[in-house]
């Protein structure tokens, strides 16, 4: 069965292939399927893992527990059940930050880092009545929040994926409301985690994207990562919201390709 | 865990929200992920259940029987594990065979039927020199057979569907040579399975679709059912190939939606 078990919670995911493995992390209130352009693509020359971040998709959803720290455990947790020594990790948004925090936790379970919209000290950025209005309103502000994290030009040609991002929060089954409340307002959670300070720890390769248009994680977040992890280099996405690898996955592919060709073993 | 068993063999299954059941079935050489842009917007409104079929994805994967009538009989275990008595099927070449079976079969389980770019007796239309190609290069030639499953505007805006076609058939993870080998060898198979003369017995309201530059299940094919299950409907597609829900899925969402308004209960 695809799942590791770490502290009672299970984890799943999903691996195909075989080569350097590469280690896919999905952003918040979405599920690993976020990746079905690049899983299989991949998979036909390295390992890829899929996993599903507790509280979302098909993993165990318990009620409290998503600070960052706690997350990024379940991954190296899903690593050690699949025998994979080293990966190269990929992550988008919260999936980022699981990233970066298994680079400081495990550094040497990484090989290289490759950053999609991300960022750290989030909450710092948000307005006082942002924060009351998710407390009030989650669906209607996440709703709002989603729909400016695509670029105009995927909202005019991909409408779909405005409106998946909106089921992929409203969908109980995959993401219930007790794992939006607790995650947003956990001390170490996705909004209140903090290691600006520790980015100068992070010692592996690392490629960041930024979409130009993504106003989630907007390019001066991304900077800030690139700016604070020694080596980081950092591409600005021009037509791209927060989400590269499926506002544009033909370019993301190759442009991931090159970054693994570089540092894969 | 989210299988059902059935004659020692394990379906792997996926079911998000409530409603009116929406079964989903994919074609060959893919799994239950292409269905992504569909599975959690319907299933804000919906129960949206997404089978991997045997021989794909995450289900076991039998050296034999891959007969269209067990993989139907497959669908209905399905429908017995989550105790769906009716449900609208959705099912998209091979995924549309085990929908037209299951309605001869099983017609008490069937609420509707959307076949998007299926046909029956394939094999008949198929040179023998394709046959003998399929057997001596099976990548090559389905290599071949995706490219012309894609309508040229899909090639030029979204490559990335055709390399995702590509790799789903590669990946041996998630369609290992064997089932590809037992399913085209078999007399009751993908390619032979031959209903012509029972389609008048499927009674459900069917919509059916066809991508005009589908060269896999051409228009011609899908008329034919169109012509032979009383009272279908059949929606011929500009721009589109085999996989309209992919290729285009704002609009198959929004004919998808209208659809089933009309034959939900």
């Amino acid at each position: 069965m695809p799942y590791a078990k770490r502290a009672g919670v299970n984890i799943y995911y999903e691996s195909y292939g075989k080569g350097t493995p590469i280690v896919f992390l999905h952003p918040f209130s979405t599920n690993g399927y976020i990746w079905y352009f690049q899983s299989f693509a991949f998979a036909q020359s390295h390992q890829c893992v899929v996993i599903d971040e507790r509280g979302h998709g098909r993993s165990d959803k318990p009620q409290q527990g998503y600070a960052i720290k706690e997350m990024a455990a379940d991954v190296v947790a899903v690593m050690d059940e699949l025998k994979i020594d080293k990966a190269i990790l990929v992550g988008n948004s919260i999936g980022g930050m699981l990233t970066m925090q298994t680079n400081l936790d495990n550094p040497n379970r990484v090989l290289a880092n490759v950053i999609v919209s991300s960022g750290t000290n989030l909450a710092s950025g948000m307005p006082e009545e942002a924060k009351v209005a998710f407390q009030k309103d989650p669906a209607g502000t996440m709703g709002a929040l989603l729909e400016g994290a695509f670029s105009a030009k995927t909202k005019r040609e991909r409408p779909e994926l405005v409106e998946l991002m909106r089921a992929s929060f409203n969908v109980e089954d995959n993401f219930p409301r007790h794992t939006f409340l607790a995650s947003i307002t956990d001390p170490g959670g996705v909004f209140n985690w903090n290691i600006s300070d520790q980015l100068k720890n992070i010692r592996k390769p690392t490629l960041i994207f930024a979409g130009e248009e993504d106003q989630a994680t907007p390019v001066a977040a991304n900077k800030f990562l690139a700016d604070n992890i020694p080596g980081a280099q950092l591409r600005v996405l021009k037509d791209i919201g927060h989400f590269y690898q499926l506002e544009s996955p033909a370019a993301f592919n190759k442009e991931l390709a090159q970054f693994v060709k570089q540092v894969a073993q």
